[in-house]
């Protein structure tokens, strides 16, 4: 052997072992830095495990990337939704904006117990009250121009009792699990009861979840050519609520494959975490956020106006679901700023 | 300096320069193999040209990757569409196949036009006819039922001009196009007015595009819990045509975000051309497949049954759009076995 053979023998040797050490570090720093929000719970523990199964190459719980579809649900799951669904705040906020050009809204209800700020009177009004309010402050516009009010409002309201914009009141630790999945091949998307176009403009900056994956509850509009500029025209017309059963017909529609995990914490996402985790070849995962912190946040489930959890608990273990007590599995609500 | 340190020196330098060597290889070749089914006609030198320009960072055309959104037409577009679109000869044979557990479709139309081959009738059953047909084909099944019989139907069924699969009758330039785009940073949606639930089966095979940036008609779905099992249940009922006025409607719905490029054939895709051409502050491109080649594929335009090409042609000069001339523009139609 010639000194320059030995010489790179010697090299390869060493510079397979710089690697190893190198990837020995990163590893043991991904552990550790592995969703630092979450105490080291059931729960932690829980989603971590599910993703090793099903990232695992060779192993029978192995699914090929292009499969690993994660589904979350937003108000309550991503974000703060008491003291009212922030959705619900922007279209008492519009109310009060556009009433100077609806001088009859002064003496119609809903309307006037939003302008008279009568809880009491729009409580009364029901779900019917409270469609026509949405769809009255969310249609006549082109999707343009909604998309701009709704980038305005929420860049600009605040929430009462946290005194800061609804966008910073999203859970550090779901932040955190968004990147862990995708940081591991999931494609992950929000299937939202609220309105597709109030969620996409900030998605992308908030969750780092593109418009595309993001699903909700829609109006119907209208394509027209105003002279050469093409237009879509938001129409006063439910086209479809995306709640409830509503949220696997959706998934199946947009998405046209089964998740293998999902994310909700109310009896709005029953039906999604059913139509995710039961049934289906590979591992499956279903978590639900228990509102558990009453200082930190909110305590609520069974008697909630809000995000209302009910059945839902009561068939989480079940069916395997994990259930994330808040006040004991977060380390931290909210990002710091 | 010791020979070791020399040694080193020289490895390094020489290391680099097969690095450069190879670099430089690699980027000829990619240059030489751009859409090579496709003549250096002005149509690929427009498509280039256009990618090229949305792609070169610091450019004032440069167009960030998230909103590289590309939009494509299937029937006609991406695969043949003549005799019939391949949708209808799939209800057709469900009509046939379904006919024995329904006797009383040998005396009621428009059903017994097809168990008759009656093709005469069947068109003067005109669109109202189709849709009986289409819905009493589609509809009645749980949506993987549904899929195991369009993946079926679609691995036995062959066209009858080519006698070959209809997956095999897709159009390789279009295909070599979906993957320099793809290349480029583009994410790429099919939008036909084909059922989704038709399309998607196949689409990530054939065309590489998951069932997630697929976007079509759609019936109406209900979710139940069967016992322990959560099954969507196809209705009888439309629920959205993709098609016309529809394809922006359902861009917007779906993908939430104007596209850049559009690719289209005919009148159906007329408004989605225009609503992602004209407008927007960044760079567009619009193409339109226009079928010349009566010998190697089919030629058809104005008078056609299927995938009528009128409006959108008279309109393409004056929008900038690209008119792909089959005949001149493609080297080759289908891709070799």
């Amino acid at each position: 052997m010639t000194p320059v053979h030995n010489f790179l023998k010697v090299s390869r040797c060493l510079l397979l072992c710089a690697a190893a050490c190198l990837f020995a570090a990163a590893s043991a720093l991904a552990q550790t830095n592995t969703l630092p929000s979450w105490n080291e719970t059931a729960s932690k523990a829980a989603i971590v495990a599910f993703v090793e199964k099903v990232t695992k190459e060779g192993s029978p719980d192995f699914v090929p990337e292009v499969e690993r579809i994660a589904v979350f649900d937003n108000d309550g799951t991503l974000w703060t939704e008491h003291p009212m669904y922030v959705q619900l705040a922007f279209a008492l906020d519009r109310v009060r904006t556009m009433a100077r050009e609806h001088p009859e809204w002064k003496d119609t209800q809903p309307f006037k117990a939003v302008l008279d700020n009568d809880m009491k009177a729009l409580a009364a009004a029901g779900e019917k009250g409270l469609l026509e309010l949405i769809l009255a402050t969310h249609s006549g516009m082109s999707s343009d121009e909604f998309e701009k009010i709704a980038t305005d409002w929420i860049a600009s309201a605040r929430d009462p009792k946290f005194k800061k914009p609804y966008t910073e009141l999203v859970y550090q630790p779901m932040l955190e699990l968004l990147g862990y999945l995708r940081a591991n091949g999931f494609k992950t998307f929000i299937v939202s009861g609220g309105g597709v176009e109030f969620v996409r403009p900030w998605a992308e900056k908030v969750y780092g979840i593109p418009p595309e994956q993001v699903i909700g509850s829609t109006i119907k509009t209208q394509f027209e050519m105003r002279g050469d500029v093409p237009t879509l025209l938001r129409l006063p017309q439910v086209d479809f609520i995306d709640d409830k059963v509503g949220k696997p017909v959706a998934i199946n529609q947009y998405i046209g494959r089964r998740p293998i995990a999902a994310f909700g914490n109310s009896d709005g996402d029953l039906e999604m975490l059913q139509w995710t985790t039961l049934g289906g070849s590979t591992p499956r995962f279903g978590l639900i956020v228990h509102h558990t912190d009453a200082e930190r946040e909110y305590a609520y489930d069974r008697d909630s106006a809000f995000g209302r959890l009910d059945k839902a608990l009561d068939v989480a273990s079940i069916n395997g679901w994990t259930v994330v007590d808040m006040k004991a599995d977060w380390k931290q609500i909210f990002p710091e700023k």
